[in-house]
């Protein structure tokens, strides 16, 4: 049984009933975040039961000393970990002198909490009868600004019901948290100073070893009847800054407290200045004051459903889903900040130390050149350019040479943060992603500046890498590729698999043409990367040998590409023909017999038919697809997108929406049943590359958009935004037709189904 | 370069002058043991430098919580650690007030340690001038008595050389120590009572989870001029307990401290009754006193060494080796008890949790076979009889069933200690390990009746393993084994691992074998069996299928069995070739690197061609040889013997010696750099191998024995004895003949070179 407590609303998040069972899975789901920072939705008072405490600033991590049960040579000394951030949102509450604590009061009422994803806030409210007999109503409004993204905002409303109570609130600021996830228990956090300017609050503290300067601030005013209430006192200890707020509240009367806080860091300020900058801040958001602040938000976040929102009619669940994904991938990602990446758990949890995976380029750079303009896409391709001495310098350790790049599994800062030999060590597949990203965003956006201005350079480091790594077989007189983990997961160590031979050979032909091509059209350019790589022609015509002759194991019977070398040695049994007590067979079974089942994690060879769909066949596709999805169990979040989009190419549009759902809502519905650890950000990105790749059957194919419209019998209609090329096309189908509309100064000629279509502004048109 | 401070003598190991550098290697070499227990060479007096303290309780065991960087499914919850025993050897010396400390002192001088192996005791001897400028020379002597096998014994002899002084002994029982290997830093003991009575004290402890019992008890006596030193006091707190004895002692005279101690635990003795247990050894000790001991010691070495010595003239170094390696071996195991087992560091460090691997069986059991009574063998096999019922969990737990058994990669009680996948559920050939035992017992011996008795269910437990691991590949029309990892843990997670492969058919077919012969001539026990084990003839039938269709890999070209699938995809450059600075490849390469190379850790096709070598022919085995010698790289201790027994075989003696080489003195000479953390007792086994199967080439064939003997040029002569069936046979090699005596009652008659020999007792026949 699924979860399934969240009502559904097309634009909400919304839990209703105080079940103390769900306080962590909520504090996943109702999460906020700005892209600069984030939280999870921990109450602001106390709550002494069970609750997982975290607040994130993006690219705040710490390097934790690696722990593993076998030492392996080649493992990363120091693994970078999500840091858990010293709280500003706390505010205790006295109530008659009872502290105001969920967990121990006799009675919660009327307990609500949303998400409002429309505009950006999360709202909490209960009624509550505490110890003492006093009965509250509590409404608390909180979000994280886009404009100001230092600053995040609590409006506290607290109303006594059945008599008059003194309530006190002690906002708060706290230094003494810890991540759950640490591995040696080590101090993270080091708080060099805590003090109170009347009702602003400041505490100054660096990381361990890493020394990011953060200054958590806070600013508290109370309101009572319209009147400022004075604060009483104040209190602070070494790692603590707390203001007292007290007043006698008649019943039926409601105090109100406003607590402005976040932080400044010094990765945008010197370090010397961050209460300075908080001040600042601080002064700009009490200038507008907490309503002012939520309309801007409202607004900001109605420029982002403009370009990126995805409508569905007929089914409210579904249209919750995927606004859901879209809204989570905004709140980790927005792109203003090439340092930054988008988190497997973006700022809902510690799970995963780093933060950029592959899945950023095979599955969220399409989401977001899709969604923004194109310098957010830029960012996320300028990240692996800034780490690519980095990932130089990861090959060598791993004994590869002359400029070879091998990037990290996981990353933070472009050192490798992973510590499992058959992933960390073999699951080099993600380098090519990194080239295909690039090749993507070019096909995309028609943007060629980024390879010679810095793409070029990551293309040749990771051909060189692919070049190293295969070795010439004598017994098959081929280039192979021994001891890899390709993107299925439940195979390890394996030889020659497919998806990563097809695109290491991908990878050595698309570098080889842009060099040419940029000798060409950029003989500034070319000159530079060949002085500052020392590349030439024999060691380019050494890597087209590998290219030319690559070997890619083939089943003559079956006539498909098999994942890798013995792969029919298995014992061929279908999933649907496994009983279902064996499944997950993640947790169902031992490793090793998983690794010797047939079972795919997620797609693996029909991952390279996504990215290359351009260069098999129909039929190719049909028989591969035919092969191997019977054997896929999809027990990976990124999996089941891209057999929705094969399923729908193929004309399969009930087993496309069968996969489809299993993403949409696989945090709402906690299908893993591990929400509480986090969301699963980047599989959000999957979604909607379902809908729009798959549904919409979306391409660019030599420059031009393209639409290949189909729509789920179970819905209504939908309609999706793209950003192509700084017009936004509307797309909206329905089973009788598609029609469109487009902003923007001039017409853009697009295909339908083949046929060419012309869109001009202002004008809606039907295909 | 390696370490050469160990002087040459025959029967003696030898360290000469202070070196603070080596002191924890020392600790290692020195190490005494008696099969009950051991302990590494600590000083009795304080040492305030780098030391590694260790003292060791046969089958005593903590399960320590496993500790991995990523959990895998089937990995053991914990992890049984050889435990660090309580200090029953301390003794603080204070001489005029300041304690004796070799890291403080002055000056050290004449510091000697002799490992006295004909003998079994350890003497430690020096002149120290201390900061107070006293100059002392201090002997002491110490043994763990082989008679009296709780009990260890210290004569600690001290003399001041320029002056008067006054000196106080005081010897201490200490419980408050620690693993250093501990995972989550877990107390691993817990102390109940510490009490003094009159010169005696006791401390009882247990270990926390496995509740072992262990009483800690000493008895001191002090003697000066011949008389007793009454004692001056004592002190006892929660952990520890000490007596003081003081003496005025002038110049040149010799103040002694006699001190008896060690363990009675709970495996043997009553829990409540341990004290009095330990009191009941002290009074016999003590009835005999530290001089009759050590005689009785001496008499005991002598026994072993009667059946065990291998004598080599004319290389003191390869002498002192071999007899080291045969020393340590009954340090660690006499075979009097079938809980006990053979752990690779014996009582000499704490790596590797558990006791009991595969070396075992594959290179223990000969030497255990040849040197001692039959009786210890049939322990050994025993030790695994007790476990099945805990071999057939650990099989269901990775989804085996219907009484399959999967023996643990290391043990202690027959659960699993191991967290590696590709070792712990992969490594499977262990488990062939344990029933080629079974078969090579009744081959040395001639006693069939432990198959009967206990064998017979343990091969069944095993052939059902295979039987399920397998699968039928619809590709080859085989039986196919995916995912294994064989001895060469240079690869991992491979497919159709030969060695494994034919060991499993083998287990299958002998299985077979003796479900016949026990069914004929053991109906009452192939009853019992049958009812027990539920096995029924198409359950043998199905075996058989596997056993009579295995897929085993094999290269037409070079007419060699592969050692697994792909195997000639790799590059294949010979370890010669490499460059020196590559070397250890252990040490120089990452993980991934040293997977996809074809360098071979140790012996996998070649031990398959050791176990069974009358499968094969000798021009197989060359082929072979030839083909996989090139590119091992032996970096496990247990792979050159192998190596050198077929060197010898071949004829290749230079070579042969040069395998014979890299064992024998490994610790001794510390070729891998880490004989601080322990000696490498299993592998000691297979030294005794290279000369005895090597270059003796003994063989048991159809219930004879056999020698082809030859002798490396370096060596004048040699000479080993073996216990075959009870009668003692001394074999002579020399340049020019071999001769042969043999001890009991009857004649024997044997084969040299194929040709049959008679021998007789109290005859020296020559051949």
């Amino acid at each position: 049984m699924n979860q399934d407590y969240i009502k559904a609303d097309p634009w909400s998040i919304i839990e209703e009933g105080f079940n103390k069972e769900r306080i962590k899975s909520s504090e996943s789901l109702f999460s906020i975040g700005n892209g600069a920072m984030g939280q999870r939705a921990n109450f602001e008072e106390h709550y002494s039961g069970a609750t997982f405490q975290g607040s994130y600033i993006a690219g705040v991590y710490y390097p934790d000393k690696t722990r593993v049960g076998w030492w392996k040579n080649g493992y990363p000394e120091y693994f970078a970990k999500v840091l858990n951030a010293p709280n500003w949102i706390g505010i205790d509450v006295l109530v008659d002198g009872e502290q105001l604590d969920l967990n121990s009061c006799k009675s919660v009422n009327a307990f609500r909490r949303e998400l409002n994803m429309k505009e950006g806030w999360y709202q909490r409210s209960f009624k509550a009868q505490m110890e003492n007999g006093i009965e509250l109503a509590v409404k608390v409004t909180r979000f994280l600004s886009l404009d100001l993204d230092e600053l995040g905002a609590i409006q506290y409303e607290i109303t006594p019901q059945n008599q008059n109570a003194k309530i006190c609130f002690m906002p708060y600021l706290d230094s003494g948290i810890t991540n759950e996830d640490s591995n040696w228990d080590d101090k993270f956090w080091n708080t060099t100073k805590v003090q109170i300017q009347g009702n602003q609050a400041f505490i100054e503290s660096h990381t361990m070893k890493t020394n990011f300067a953060t200054c958590t601030f806070m600013q508290a005013d109370a309101k009572y009847n319209g009147n400022e209430v004075e604060r009483k006192q104040e209190t602070t200890n070494e790692l603590e800054a707390s203001i007292e707020f007290e007043q006698n509240v008649s019943k039926g009367e409601t105090f109100t407290l406003i607590k402005l806080g976040g932080y400044t860091v010094s990765q945008n300020h010197e370090a010397s200045q961050l209460v300075n900058a908080a001040k600042t801040v601080l002064k700009q958001a009490s200038a507008m004051g907490f309503e002012t602040l939520l309309e801007k938000q409202k607004v900001a976040w109605g420029k982002i459903w403009e370009m990126s929102d995805i409508s569905i009619e007929g089914d409210v669940k579904a249209q919750q889903g995927i606004r859901f994904n879209i809204f989570q991938l905004n709140q980790t990602y927005l792109g203003k900040d090439s340092r930054l990446n988008i988190g497997p758990k973006g700022f809902t949890g510690e799970k995963y130390g780093g933060s950029t995976y592959w899945d950023t380029e095979a599955y969220c750079l399409p989401f977001y050149m899709a969604t923004k303009n194109q310098e957010v896409a830029w960012s996320l391709l300028e990240y692996r350019y800034n780490h690519l001495d980095k990932a130089i310098e990861n090959a060598e350790k791993l004994g590869f040479s002359n400029g070879a790049a091998l990037y990290p599994m996981v990353t933070m800062n472009g050192e490798e943060c992973h510590n499992e030999w058959e992933i960390t060590f073999e699951e080099i597949h993600r380098n090519g992603a990194i080239s295909f990203a690039i090749f993507n965003y070019h096909r995309f956006t028609g943007d060629y500046s980024y390879i010679p201005k810095m793409g070029l350079e990551v293309l040749i480091g990771i051909a060189r890498f692919w070049h190293q790594r295969v070795n010439f077989s004598e017994d098959k007189q081929q280039y192979v590729m021994l001891g890899v983990t390709g993107p299925n997961e439940y195979e390890n160590n394996i030889n020659n698999n497919w998806y990563t031979n097809y695109l290491a050979k991908w990878c050595i032909d698309y570098t080889l043409e842009q060099l040419e091509v940029v000798e060409k059209n950029y003989p500034d350019d070319y000159g530079r990367i060949k002085a500052k790589t020392k590349i030439t022609p024999e060691e380019t015509a050494d890597w087209a040998k590998v290219a030319n002759n690559m070997y890619f194991p083939f089943s003559e019977k079956h006539e498909v590409f098999l994942q890798q070398d013995g792969f029919l040695d298995k014992e061929m049994i279908k999933v649907q023909d496994l009983d279902k007590s064996e499944r997950p067979i993640n947790q169902k079974w031992s490793w090793d017999r998983i690794l010797r089942s047939p079972y795919i994690k997620q797609a693996d060879v029909l991952q390279g038919f996504y990215f290359f769909e351009d260069h098999f066949s129909q039929g190719a596709l049909e028989k591969h697809f035919d092969f191997y999805e019977p054997f896929t169990v999809h027990e990976s979040s990124l999996s089941p997108c891209v057999h929705s989009i094969q399923a729908a190419k193929l004309g399969r549009m009930e087993q496309a929406y069968t996969f489809y759902l299993r993403t949409s809502r696989l945090d709402l519905d906690d299908y893993n049943k591990e929400v509480e650890e986090g969301l699963h950000i980047t599989s959000m990105a999957g979604t909607w590359m379902s809908i729009v790749e798959g549904f919409g059957g979306m391409r660019v194919v030599d420059g031009q958009l393209s639409f290949t419209p189909q729509i789920p019998k179970q819905w209504g209609s939908y309609s999706f935004k793209v950003n192509f090329r700084n017009q936004i096309v509307t797309v909206t189908v329905s089973e009788k037709n598609t029609s469109f509309e487009i902003t923007g100064d001039g017409g853009l000629e697009i295909k339908v189904n083949g046929n060419s279509v012309t869109l001009v502004p202002g004008k809606n048109i039907e295909a």
